[in-house]
């Protein structure tokens, strides 16, 4: 009996995970798709959105600390509400990425608005990409599609680098868009952050199936300042 | 028997997560002294000594799931042991900032001097405080303690908006110093995220003690981009 309940507790668990998860990548496409289009309406709606996030984050945790002191589960269970603990804080760590992205948004529009760099719409792709893979390999299970989220954050990385690069060019040679281009370095680090976060979830779902521990095996390195 | 198990183990847990916590300090309190003195191997010490943080966490949090799996703790010691997760988690975030900010120390050495903003020595001397007041709270149960870390991260977030006006105003200024600003950006960045850090182990400290959570009530909102 006490088992079914321990299923049945789990499986709700899966579900108010899935729906913060839902709601964070709404967030993060939101918040970037304002940043590109101008659209401070939508980047408002993002900062309208993070109260409701922050508050499904502590519910999550209640939840798992419920589960921990009523049904103690063991082995792969507690494996499971451990991982969920840790992904809910990452989650919620990409909701606040993605409401500095649209408050970066909402101060480029109050600007004169200037040429996005070319990277830009790609490295927003793959880190929309990188979420969504994210939440599915943990609810699916699937360690390969966790492993495709570790080899998109190289690319998302990459476009950083070139990103950094074209921008503090462009603040050389026009001064007055130093700016535009403060913001738009700031947003692009917190496209990064929720890249980084993405693949920290992939790592967790590789760990709670496989054993292996693939953090800590990439570099904290980068070559541009973040 | 069992009880007395417990008690042991969490009492080597505690002792873990201050070695740990010690670590994270000392790397912090060099990286920072790298930045500001221009200290190449006390950068290079950092990054050396980033490897054995990584693997003091990866070991922490097994010791905690050893303690969930074998000992179940129920109320009072799942909470703790559950906080020391989290902090396990924020303390190795603190060690790769403290990594950051070396890196940028070695960037910034390879470059021309520039003049330090007068912001950051007492920014990174408020982090520093922060830093070890947030593992004295934990340690001590000092709920008071904790809350003084959580006013002194205002002060932290003030120090910023100065920082960052200031070296916006100097790129457009002397253009040719751009890179040793977006370099100092990036560091006054990281610093600011170690006392966030700092931050969050408070609040886990004063959800531990009183059941009050107080994350979520500071806007993630800033007025200049991170």
């Amino acid at each position: 009996m006490a088992m079914k309940h321990l299923s049945r507790d789990l499986d709700q668990l899966r579900k108010s995970l899935l729906d913060l998860g839902g709601r964070v990548e709404l967030a993060f496409r939101d918040a970037t798709a304002a940043l590109v289009e101008r659209d401070a309406e939508r980047a408002r709606k993002v900062v309208r959105g993070e109260r409701e996030i922050d508050l499904s984050e502590v519910r999550l945790e209640e939840e798992c600390l419920k589960i921990l002191a009523l049904h103690q589960p063991v082995a792969g269970d507690l494996r499971f509400v451990i991982t969920v603990l840790k992904v809910n804080n990452d989650l919620e760590r990409m909701g606040d990425a993605a409401e500095s992205i649209a408050a970066r948004a909402l101060q480029l529009i109050a600007l004169a608005p200037v040429t996005v760099p070319p990277d830009l719409m790609p490295m927003i792709q793959s880190a929309r990409g990188m979420t969504r893979k994210a939440l599915e390999c943990l609810v699916l299970s699937d360690v390969a599609l966790a492993r495709e989220v570790l080899r998109d954050d190289a690319m998302v990385d990459d476009s950083q680098v070139r990103m950094f690069t074209n921008l503090q060019q462009r603040m050389r040679e026009l001064p007055d868009q130093i700016g535009q281009c403060v913001l738009l370095l700031s947003a692009t680090r917190q496209i990064e952050r929720v890249a980084d976060l993405a693949t920290n979830i992939a790592e967790d779902v590789i760990f709670l199936h496989e054993g292996e521990i693939v953090r800590h095996k990439r570099s904290n390195l980068r070559a541009v300042p973040t």
